[in-house]
């Protein structure tokens, strides 16, 4: 019999990822990002700092930005977030923004609008190279993922993404968190 | 083959149903529920009537009503919901609100404050005896539902609820219908 194939969950509650540029323009010249607890993910941190988010419909006063400085400003937001705001935020892998809807952003020394970068994350799981080879799962295989319970599924179209610098974690959003009851640090298991 | 066993789908946001002396309260003696549009089942509707409800936490000003008026007072939120009014809502079959949470209800006429009656539906598939004649469905059965799509999801453990007053529909609450990407009038499949 082969070896449940576990891993541990984190739901994500909506974040944003900031250029350095954008946080300059929304906390300072010269500001950075400092942090306020450590992410699952080597080197990642939730920080201290917080944004407000508008959309045409509605806001978010204290979205937590994620740490460090990346190379595109993206919004993650779920579905349920979506229409709060009132915007149509695509399902995608994280980094794919292209011909996403923008939003508003304000911090407490200015604003900035982007054209784009507001999705709702793909649900995914991060796999150490090591784990990857031990399970045989492939770099973008899409995995079937069971969560039991009394609200038990199974999630489909689970991308699989495998890196020497990520840590065994399945990253899904509130949305889908409440739909199978379960809370971070709570196990799925790798169905195929 | 067999026929697959096809669900139209119903995405359920938060709404409360009320007993009668409770509407009174709320809208004022004598006061009567009227139709604002029909539901899936039989000689059910959407009230035109709206309730503030308060929780320790946070509120919502503008709950539909669901008529006609029932024989118990019950708010039904998404786990989303539940965090925002911080109320733990557990995941109850319609009706069966011994030992959950109360809450404050607001009407333009009165308030009351019940203390029981807020869940969180158990997603369920509401039968016609035909239906579940035909597809060999016992009332009570536990069903695997698929719903495909981008969010592909199978919801495990959804309640059968089989009688004659029933139109064939899968009822689903926001997070769970977000989280597969579904709204109402899409189609899920029963698996087994």
């Amino acid at each position: 019999m082969q070896e449940p194939k576990k891993v541990p969950i984190g739901v994500s509650a909506r974040h944003i990822h900031l250029t350095q540029e954008h946080v300059e323009i929304l906390f300072g010249p010269g500001a950075k990002l400092t942090e306020f607890k450590p992410l699952s993910q080597p080197k990642q941190y939730a920080a201290n700092e917080m944004v407000a988010v508008y959309g045409p419909k509605g806001s978010f006063p204290k979205v937590r930005i994620l740490g460090p400085a990346r190379n595109l400003t993206q919004l993650e937001i779920s579905r349920t977030d979506a229409f709060v705001l009132g915007i149509k935020a695509p399902v995608r892998e994280s980094g794919n923004i292209a011909d996403t809807p923008g939003v508003r952003i304000v911090g407490p020394a200015g604003e900035v609008t982007v054209n784009e970068g507001v999705i709702v994350a793909a649900r995914h799981i991060h796999f150490h190279t090591s784990d990857a080879e031990r399970w045989g799962i492939q770099d973008k295989q899409m995995l079937r993922v069971r969560i039991g319970g009394e609200r038990g599924v199974v999630f489909e179209k689970v991308l699989a993404r495998v890196s020497d610098n990520f840590a065994l974690d399945m990253h899904i959003d509130t949305d889908e968190g409440n739909a199978a009851g379960v809370t971070t640090g709570e196990f799925g298991e790798i169905l195929d």
